[in-house]
C-alpha cells in the first residue's frame, strides 16, 4: 500500500558489522533511511510506532559503538525493537511483524542471537542484564550488558529491586534510560515528576559546572573526553541523586535524537566506567513521523497506515470491543454507588478506565506499572469500606499473584478483578496470552472466578462484582469484539456459583466457560445436524462450581465436554474433581476437556489460534466424535491429536 | 517455665485508650514493662524475638500518640507485633502465640479491630496504608494510616511501587522506617547502603543546619516545634533525598528507643504534616535482651528458652532437615560444576544457602527481598550459560510469578527451582503455606515440576536439576526433617516424567507426590491388613507425568487416590485431565484426588493440619474404603466429608 523508501546506505546494512565500517557522518542518513524503513514497514503490518521511532538514533548509536552481539543488548518491553530488528540481519521479514509465521512485535531469543533476552512484560531488562553481566564476571568473559529501560517502566518495583542490586555487576552493566515522558499513557507518580525536574533543571548547570561536577565524579578518561568536547558536556549534567544513591554513575541528561552526543558519551562509558552506568537520555515518542509526535498515544501503537498521510487503516466495524463494555458498565455501577472506585496499573486506555477516569477522576487510580502495588492498594482500599475494582490484564495479574494470594484471598477482601485480555490474543503473542488465571485464581480458596460469555454476560458479571461483598471476585473476558447482543437495560445480579443452559439437547452436553460459547452453539448445530442432540451450558462461574447443574449435565447425557480459554488446571479440572469426588467418574462417564494446548503459541490472527487448539466449532465437534467413537474398554484412541 | 514478670503499669492497660491515660514520664516505665512481658510470652510459646524486642519503644509512642484503631496501624510482616498484641486487647492469649487455636504470630484481621490488615509477607504495608489514607479522603474520614516498615522490607520492589504512589494521599499517610540494619540477614544492595551512610553522617548536622533545613522544608508548625526543642531538633535531619524525591517529607534520624524523642516527633508529624512522611527511625533488634542483641539472627525466630540464662530448647533430634540436604546436595553440585550458582532473596539461612555461601561466597547472590528480581536474574543467568538455582520458599514464590511465566518458561530457559517451605508449614499458618506452586507451576508450558519424597529423593532431584538444561525444572521440598533414610554416594540423574513403583499390590493405587509417601506406605499397611492390596507409587513427577505408569495403575487396580501436598489444580487434576484425554474414565474408573482442602488452614502442628486435610494414612485409608462402598451407579456418598 505504502511505496517503500529509497534507503541506499541502510542497503548496505544487513548486520551491526555492516554498520560499524560506516564513518560517524554517515550515521545521520543511516537513522533517517532506518526511520523511513520502520515507517513504511509499520505503514503496512501495523504494530508499535511510536517507541520505535524515538529510539532509531539511540538504536544506531548503541550497535555502532557496543559489540552486539557479545555485548548483551536487552530491550525493556521490546515493543520498541523494530529498528532493531531491521540492523540485526531480519529486513527482509521486517513486514512480517506481528503476522502469523512471521516476526514477533517483541524481541524473542529464538529469531536472533542479537535478542539476548525476549521481553513484552515491562521492567526486566534490568534483572536480565545483570544476569548477563554476572555470568561474564563469573566466567571472565569480556562483553557488556546494556539495558534499555522507558521512564515509564522504571515505576515498577522490578526495575528498582535490580538497581538495587546493580553494584555487583560492576562496569560490565549499562542502563540507559530512556525518558519519552509517556509509557503508553502519561506517567504517574513521584519517580516520573522527579525525572521531569532533572530534565528541567539541566539548563542551570553551566558547562563550568559540569566540569567541575564531572571532575569529582566521573572516572579518569570520562573527565578528559568531557573537556575536549562541548558538546558532549552540555549533553551531561550530574543531579541524578536517586540513582546514584543506588549505586549507579548517573550521566545525563543527553539529547537522545543527536548522534554527536550519544556516541561520545557510549563510547566513553564503553571505555571508561568503573561501576555501574545509568545515562539518562531524553527523546520523543514517534521522533520524525509528525502524525506520531502530533499524537503519541494514537500512533503507540497502530493498525496499517498511509504513511503519506498518516490515515490509520480503520478498525473492521463490528459491536463494541469487551473493553468499552466493561468500562460502561463500571462507570454505571459508580453511578449508583459512590464506593466504587477504579485502579489501573498504566492502562487507562487498555482497560477503558480512560473513560472511568472521564466522569469520575478522583475516583481513578493509575498507580503507574505496578501491579503488586495496584492489588494490595485496593485490599487496603477494601478493606476500609470502599468496593475497588482492579482492572488488569490476565498476563499483567500474573505480576500481583501474591498480594492476590496474600493480600486478597487469605483476608477474603472483596477486591473485584475485571481481567481483560483473558484468552488467546493474537498478534502479541504468548507473551500477552492470558491463558492460566482461570487454573492460578480457581486454586485459592475463597475466590469467586466468573467468565463472560458474551457482551451482555458481562455487563450482569460487572454488577455482581459490584454487589458481592463477601470476598474477592473476579470476571475475566477477552480482548476483541463482543458478539453484538442486546445489553440489558438493567444488570441482574447473578447467582453465585449458578450456571445456565443456553440450549437443551440429549446426548451431547458441551460446558462452556467464556466466549467459546459462540464456537459451543454451532459445533451444537453442526452435532444436531449428525443426529447428536446436543446442550450446551454456560458455567458463568469456574468457581464456585454449579455442582447441582454439572453433575446432572454429566449423568444425563452420553459424553460432555468442557470448553475453556485456558491452560491445564483450570474449568476442565475442576469440573473432574468434582466428578471424582463424587464418585460420577465410577460408573463409566465420558468427558473431555478441551483447553488451550501445553505450549506457548506464537502470534496469529485470534480464531486462527483457537482452532490450532481445538477450540472452535470443528475442534469440538472433533472431540466428542473422536469420544463417542471409543470404545469403552479403556484403550484410548486419544481425544486430542 | 519461666515466671511471669511484675508489670504493675502494664496491668493497668488493656487497650490503647488506658495507654493514653498514663503521664508521659510513665511511658518508660510501661515500654519495659511490655518488653518484659514479650520475652516472657515468647519464653513460653517460641516465636520471632528480635523484632518484636525492637519496636517496644516505637510501638507504645505509635498507640500513645495516634488514635487506633481510627488511626490505621499497619505493620510490615507482622513479626514485630506481639508488643502490639499485648497493647491492643490480647495480652489474655499472649502466651498461646503461633499453637493451635491461639493468636496467630502475624497481625491479622479476624483477630482485632487493631489490625486493619494482616500481613506475614514483606513490604505490602504502604501499599495497603495507602489504601486506608485514600479511602478516607474519598469518604472525608479524619483519620490516618501509618505504615511500619523495615529497611529489609524496602528492598522489595512493591514497597517503592507504593512510595511512587504516596503523594496522592497527603499528610493521611504517616511511613515509619524501622531501620535496624538487619531484616533476617545483613541487608544487601544499594538502598541499605545508603540508609547507612545517612545514618554515619548524622552527626555531621549541627543543630542550627538542622533547624535552618527544617526551616526551609518543613511546614510551619513542625518547624517551631523544632525552634523549641533540642532533643527534638537533635533527632531529625534531612537528609533523605531518595524519599524526598518519590514525593516524602523525610524526617530522621530518630532514636527509635528513646521516646522522649519519638513522642514530639510523632505528634509533630500527626498534627502538622502537609503530606506524607517517612520517619526514619533506628532500632536495634533484640533490644533489651542480651542474648537478642548480642545474636540478633539466631534470636529471629526462637524455640521456647529460658528467660533468665537465653539458653532455647534444643529442637528434637531427628534427621537433618531438607533444607540442610537441599544445601548439601547442591554444594556437591557445585564441587562438580563451576556453572552452578545459587541466588536466594534475603533468605540465606532459611534456604540453607548460607552453607552454600560459606563455600562458594563469589557464586552465591542474595538479592534481598526481591523475588521478581532474583528469577529474572537467574533466566539471564541462565541465558548467558550458567546454571543458576533460585532457592525460594514455595509461598515467597509466588512473588515472581510473572517473572516465572514470562522470563522462564516462555523463553524455555534453565533456570533451577529450589522451592523449599513447599507444603503446610505448621505456627507459620495460612500465609507460609506452599499450598499452590504445583498448580502455578505445572500449567506452564516447557516446566518440569518435582517433589521430594524423602530427603534421598531430594539428592537426586537436585542433581537431576543441575543437568536438566533443556528448560526450567523445579524441585519442592517441605518444611522440616526428613525421613532418616540413608542418602545416596552418588545422586542419581532421575529420568524426566518417570516415576516409580515403591510398593506393589492389586486392589488398591496410591499415586503419592511428596512426602505424603510415608502415611501413603502406612496407609497400604493398614489396607493391605484389612485384605485391600495396595500399590504405592511415588509419581515425582507433576508435570510431565510418568503417564504410562499412570495408566497402567488406573487400569490395573479397583480403586486409584492421588496424594499431594497442595490445592486443586495440581497432580490430582492432571492425572484426571490425563484419564479422560486417553478415555479411561469412560468404562468407569475408581479414583479420588486427595489434596489440601479448599480453606486456608490456620497454624497448627503439621501433622495436625495434614490430619485435618484428610492426608495422614487415615484420611488416605478412610478415602480408600469410602470410595470402595461408594455404588457404582454413579450415586455419589461423598468421598470428602
Amino acid at each position: 500500500m505504502n511505496d517503500r523508501p529509497q534507503t541506499p546506505l541502510l542497503d548496505r546494512v544487513d548486520v551491526p558489522a555492516d554498520l560499524r565500517k560506516l564513518a560517524p557522518d554517515q550515521l545521520r542518513q543511516l537513522a533517517d533511511e532506518l526511520r523511513q524503513e520502520t515507517i513504511s514497514a509499520v505503514g503496512t503490518t501495523g504494530g508499535h510506532l511510536g517507541s520505535g521511532l524515538g529510539v532509531v538514533e539511540l538504536t544506531t548509536a548503541i550497535h555502532y559503538v557496543f559489540n552486539t552481539p557479545d555485548d548483551r543488548l536487552v530491550w525493556d518491553v521490546g515493543h520498541q525493537c523494530y529498528p532493531h530488528k531491521i540492523l540485526t540481519g531480519r529486513r527482509d521479514r521486517i513486514r512480517t511483524l506481528r503476522q502469523g509465521g512471521g516476526l514477533s512485535g517483541f524481541t524473542k531469543r529464538a529469531e536472533s542471537d542479537y535478542d539476548p533476552f525476549g521481553a513484552a512484560h515491562s521492567s526486566t531488562s534490568i534483572s536480565a542484564a545483570l544476569g548477563f553481566a554476572i555470568a561474564n564476571k563469573l566466567t571472565n568473559k569480556p562483553g557488556k550488558a546494556i539495558a534499555v529501560i522507558g521512564d515509564g517502566a522504571m515505576s515498577a518495583g522490578m526495575a528498582y529491586e535490580a538497581m538495587n542490586n546493580a553494584r555487583e555487576a560492576g562496569n560490565r552493566l549499562v542502563v540507559i534510560l530512556n525518558d519519552n515522558d509517556m509509557s503508553i499513557a502519561p506517567p504517574v507518580g513521584g519517580l516520573s515528576a522527579y525525572l521531569a525536574r532533572i530534565v528541567s533543571s539541566r539548563e542551570f548547570l553551566s558547562v563550568r559546572d559540569t566540569l567541575k561536577r564531572l571532575a569529582r565524579k566521573l572516572p579518569g578518561p570520562l573527565h578528559k573526553a568531557a573537556k575536549k568536547t562541548d558538546e558532549y558536556a552540555r549533553g551531561m549534567a550530574m543531579g541524578g541523586t536517586l540513582f546514584e544513591e543506588l549505586g549507579f554513575y548517573y550521566v545525563g541528561p543527553i539529547d537522545g535524537h543527536n548522534l554527536d552526543q550519544l556516541i561520545p558519551v557510549l563510547e566513553n562509558v564503553r571505555d571508561a566506567a568503573e561501576g555501574p552506568c545509568l545515562i539518562h537520555v531524553v527523546t520523543k515518542k514517534g521522533k520524525g513521523y509528525a502524525p506520531a509526535e502530533k499524537s503519541a498515544d494514537k500512533y503507540h501503537g497502530v493498525q496499517k497506515f498511509d504513511v503519506v498521510t498518516g490515515a490509520q487503516a480503520k478498525a473492521p466495524p463490528g459491536p463494541p470491543s469487551y473493553t468499552n463494555i466493561f468500562a460502561k458498565a463500571l462507570i454505571a455501577e459508580a453511578e449508583r454507588d459512590e464506593s466504587v472506585v477504579a485502579i489501573t496499573a498504566a492502562m487507562p486506555s487498555g482497560t477503558g478506565l480512560d473513560k472511568f477516569q472521564d466522569r469520575f477522576p478522583g475516583r481513578t487510580f493509575d498507580v503507574g506499572i505496578a501491579e503488586q502495588h495496584a492489588v494490595t492498594f485496593a485490599a487496603g482500599l477494601a478493606a476500609q469500606g470502599m468496593r475497588p475494582f482492579c482492572a488488569i490484564y490476565s498476563t499483567f495479574l500474573q505480576r500481583a499473584y501474591d498480594q492476590v494470594v496474600h493480600d486478597v484471598a487469605i483476608q477474603n477482601l472483596p477486591v473485584r478483578f475485571g481481567i481483560d485480555r483473558a484468552g488467546l490474543v493474537g498478534a502479541d503473542g504468548s507473551t500477552h496470552a492470558g491463558s492460566f488465571d482461570v487454573t492460578y485464581l480457581a486454586t485459592l480458596p475463597n475466590f469467586v472466578v466468573m467468565a463472560a460469555a458474551d457482551e451482555a454476560e458481562l455487563v450482569h458479571m460487572v454488577h455482581t462484582c459490584a454487589v458481592h461483598d463477601s470476598g474477592p471476585i473476579a470476571v475475566r473476558y477477552p480482548r476483541g469484539n463482543g458478539t453484538g447482543v442486546a445489553l440489558p437495560e438493567t444488570p441482574e445480579r447473578l447467582e453465585i456459583g449458578k450456571g445456565r443452559i443456553v440450549r437443551e439437547g440429549k446426548k451431547v452436553a458441551i460446558l462452556s466457560l467464556g466466549t467459546r460459547l459462540e464456537e459451543a452453539l454451532k459445533a451444537a448445530d453442526a452435532l444436531d445436524a449428525r443426529g447428536l442432540s446436543t446442550t450446551v451450558a454456560d458455567l458463568r462461574f469456574a468457581k464456585p462450581l454449579d455442582e447441582a447443574l454439572i453433575r446432572k449435565l454429566l449423568t444425563t447425557h452420553e459424553v460432555a465436554i468442557t470448553v475453556e480459554e485456558g491452560a491445564v488446571g483450570g474449568l476442565g479440572a475442576h469440573v473432574l474433581t468434582l466428578a471424582s469426588d463424587t464418585g460420577l467418574t465410577d460408573a463409566g462417564l465420558k468427558i473431555r476437556t478441551l483447553r488451550l494446548p501445553d505450549i506457548f503459541q506464537d502470534q496469529d490472527k485470534p480464531e486462527k489460534q483457537y482452532a490450532d487448539a481445538g477450540l472452535d466449532a470443528d475442534g469440538i465437534v472433533n472431540t466428542v466424535l473422536t469420544a463417542l467413537r471409543h470404545n469403552s474398554a479403556g484403550v484410548s484412541e486419544g481425544a486430542r491429536a
